[in-house]
């Protein structure tokens, strides 16, 4: 258990009990609690701003919202678990019979013990929720039902945070802050993208410009199309959405961006295929999953993909009150974070390079990287020092030969056979001696 | 036994008593007879034009063609069916004895019963066609041959009928009219293309304009093209050659356009494929076939391919006496024309489609598209009225984000697995609220 | 044994005495020995002169090099092998122990009876090269060790004969002659490329310029790309390096370009996925090879693949003293040399053709290439005289479609399954009637 463990699994205490929705004080102090850990800038619209085809809602305000029995007993409180309230609901302040009461309570019959996760963003409505089993165990009799609620002009918020680097091509990380209690789906997302912005911090360069994006799914994601729309198109090189990345004996899994030439499909697909990960892929689909639905819209077909682990909708707690730190567990949030943290080192490592001296072979032994005799038996040296069944010297060929500015690093690996970890340290040591540029992100053709 | 089917039955019995050839009175009378069915416009070229690298040949009169023997019993007469004749015979009038007159008799002695179908256009000749079975009982003798014929200055003639669209961009359907009392081939090319035309002139509209040819088979569509060709290859959009379309338990069969990247290949490849039709696919070949090898020669490149069922050189009737109507049946050609209507009209939806708001998705609820709340007990509902497996939700979501104007219809099918007839009501429910523009022929940029 | 069989027998045993290097006397009498076989034209390039990331090192003088016991044995004489002596050895005059002298002595302790082929170019070193079983027969005592040679300022030498087509598109010929008595690898090189050159040299005509290259493996390539690089990026329109072209029961064995358009890729790729010749393939690779690798350095990326037999590396003799005569043979020479004119004899075929007559088919029958009669029994007829399966006909309609100018003629043959052979005769037919241009090698539009 280090101090990163540590810090997540604080960070998830701090965030879980808030009652978040898509607008609201909710989403405003996750932001807030957010930026002791990633310096978050936050921004707001204002409720009624159209949004393409979309218009920000009012402002969701609940203080309050309980059940009693005709003796005053509580039957639900949403102190006990946010969830009982139905979110975005309405005020209410009324006595009921159980069969009026009924229709504005559910459930989840084929879950008897967990409370659905409901909402009404764009319908108003009041209701509660509740396990089955509680249901079925309510008695006859008036029932004393109260929400202090408000719907009011206000605002929608969202935040982000960017690490710059070398370049100004940037890569988007997304994830979604609106979901009340539930650990899986959501605070898996927000706690891999805090942990994320930490790690990164820490390389000591960038190649990319990294933006890491909180808000709430779908409205908010849209809200930050509408205002960063054109800048992402412009700058976007790579990205995904992050959701759902906790769950124990599950791998990490790859939703596919629906631009078919977007550079993290063709990571994964090379970790995939070739075993180096075990990570599963999934096709793009606009039918469901989060904001890659909007980010991958037809209007800005960004190049995004969408990392998960326990898929929404796949597992039994999916948006219910079963979904708990327990069954999304620490652990697994740091898996996540190591295994994107290597693929985006492996993205940064994925461009193109150029042979300085392209013409003939490079007369590798004045640099130290060629045996200087040739006998039947030091077919196994790479060089004069180096017997390692020539595997150096050969990756120094292939690479040198290669770099043409047209091939890709993942190119060179699938021709070659040689995994992208036999490169890294090869362009290291063609680098210092001079004999290698690169990565570039686009091709170029060789000066000739 | 409908309306069509009694008027197709008519149509034939009209047509198969008639002499045909590449150019005389034989075709001339068919198109008239066609005239009562389809609104067609005749053509007519001079013997002796050139057309590319052939020449209209002189038009053939047939009057009268028998043998007799020397008792003047009449061992064969065109009266009693025309296939006696050969082809495009000169005239004789001679007295020969049997071994003489052999050389001039065809017969095919694998099907004894059969009366051959020679022709010599282009090499004067006169000849008998007769079945192996009367040829072996004919006696030593003296023979008497009469053919009264001319080749004679004239004409070809061909025709068509066009059958207006709301876009300029035609689909060419061609069939041919030269052969004599022959079912299979060639009756019932002319059958389905004059019942086609009216199924089509029935449609609510039609996107393209559609060109129904009837010509002599090979000098004819050479002549065509030499007259609109130039035409043709600005206007065809796509298209087929319609032959050989009867046949008792045979299932279609395309053959494929030479242009690999034709429409109407792409739409069978899809319907075979998919197994959303019984169909076969032959591959394009210029060694045999109809005039699609006239159509696709490499000068015109003609995105077409060719339509039929029991095919040329594939049954014992074919190019003889036993190909009868009772080999071709009237219900296969009904058959040929649903299935071509239907083919038809998926090519008119398969364009390309442009999502009105591509920018995020679209606020589907404001539309009635959407269920007004969110709870995990409404998973399979597409709206508040709908609990279809979220099937008809699911078609939009697919279809709104792949309408992009670069993927056409079966480009959306292939993606997303739905079949093509899944989306058809849902572009028209999408088309009605404003929210779909489509469908075009050409790729299209969303406005940006 | 015919008389092409008796002259390579005779060059084989006048060139492998000698003993080559990279550069020297050995380089120039092994041209001037060539030049009664293929008129070379040598060139020269001074010691110290930059070519590309290389230089040219000073010319290897040697005269004389022994190992005498102390009863004056001669216990090694590079008059009895060439290979007893490191190649690039420096001087050496000297008495020593043979603790002292066996870091000198190169062995093959897996190949007891082998005496090893050492280079060392480009660091300065003396060296003896003997068996192993003799090395361990040395017994204790005083060894002189004499070495007669020579680092001077002098030249490297390689040459070139250029046999003129009707094009200038060339195809490169390229092989090496720097290695001692080895006979697979180096002579079969030499020897196929010079009577090969004799083969072309015989053809009525050529569409290509061929040219044949000798230069010393590597650093002549690296030599002659600097003088004539350009020129070759160019015009060079295929080629191929020849190495280790012997070997009993071994096939024919092609190392793929690196570019992989090479027209050469294509015409072996065709042989052997239709089984029309017993060839093997190899993957282009940067890693080990011959001249390849710098005429497909990406600064070049010239159209190049390799030819090889019994392939280096992968045989017991491989730089050893075992590399013989009888293993080589010289049937496995001629083997070679029949199969390459025949590659290249389809290279030249292999182009693209055009059809002068592309408006519909062209009117066979006018020229004596169609039946004048269509009767059903003379389906199997190409014309009146030719009854063969209409294979000729068929052969022809399949030309004429495709001689569009975009189709090559492999593509022709792929499409159609017809073999290349079987178009050969068809198209010098239908050149002859005018109905036919081609080939050319660039695709090219039917001027419309």
């Amino acid at each position: 258990m280090n101090k990163e463990y540590e810090l997540i699994d604080q960070l998830f205490d701090e965030l879980f009990p808030i009652t978040r929705s898509i607008t609201g004080e909710g989403v405003r102090k996750t932001i807030s609690i957010l930026k002791k850990y990633i310096p978050l800038e936050m921004f707001s619209v204002k409720t009624g701003t159209k949004v393409f085809d979309w218009e920000i809602p009012k402002e969701w305000v609940i203080r309050e919202a309980w059940i009693k029995d005709e003796e005053g007993n509580e039957i639900v409180n949403m102190k006990n678990h946010n969830l009982h309230v139905l979110n975005y609901s309405i005020p209410v302040n009324k006595k009921m019979s159980l069969e009026e009461l009924k229709p504005f309570i559910h459930t989840i019959p084929h879950l008897p013990e967990a409370i659905p996760y409901v909402t009404s963003y764009y319908k108003e409505r009041w209701g509660f929720c509740m396990s089955y089993n509680q249901f079925k165990s309510l008695k006859q009799g008036i029932y004393h039902v109260f929400i202090d609620s408000e719907l009011k002009n206000g605002e929608l918020n969202y935040a982000h945070a960017i690490l710059p680097g070398k370049s100004d091509k940037e890569i988007l990380i997304s994830t979604y802050i609106c979901h009340p209690s539930m650990a899986n789906n959501e605070l898996s997302g927000p706690l891999v993208a805090a942990f994320l912005y930490n790690r990164l911090k820490k390389w000591k360069e960038r190649n990319f410009t990294y933006r890491f994006v909180f808000v709430p799914e779908t409205i908010g994601s849209i809200a930050y199309l509408h205002r960063f729309g054109e800048h992402l198109r412009k700058h976007v090189y790579s990205g995904f959405v992050l959701t759902c990345l906790g769950g124990k004996n599950y791998p990490l899994s790859f939703k596919r961006s629906r631009n078919k030439n977007a550079p993290i499909n063709k990571i994964v697909d090379y970790l995939m295929s070739t075993g180096e990960m075990d990570i599963v892929v999934r096709p793009f689909t606009p039918i469901n999953g989060s904001d890659e639905r909007q980010y991958c819209s037809p209007g800005f077909n960004l190049p995004i993909g969408q990392f998960a682990r326990m898929v929404y909708g796949q597992y039994d707690g999916y948006h219910n009150s079963l979904d708990t730190k327990e069954v999304m567990t620490i652990e697994k949030i740091v898996d996540s974070i190591d295994e994107i943290e290597r693929i985006l080192k492996i993205q940064e490592w994925n461009g193109y390079y150029v042979n300085v001296n392209p013409f003939g072979e490079v007369k590798l032994d004045k640099h130290g990287l060629y045996p200087d005799m040739n006998t039947p038996l030091n077919r196994d040296a790479s060089t004069n020092f180096k017997r390692d069944q020539r595997k150096q010297l050969n990756v120094i060929l292939t690479l040198l030969n290669y770099s043409d500015g047209e091939h890709s690093l993942l190119d060179i690996a699938e021709i070659s056979g040689y995994c992208f970890h036999d490169f890294v340290d090869v362009i290291q040591l063609l680098k210092r001696k001079g004999l290698l540029e690169g990565p570039y992100y686009e091709k170029r053709s060789l000066s000739v």
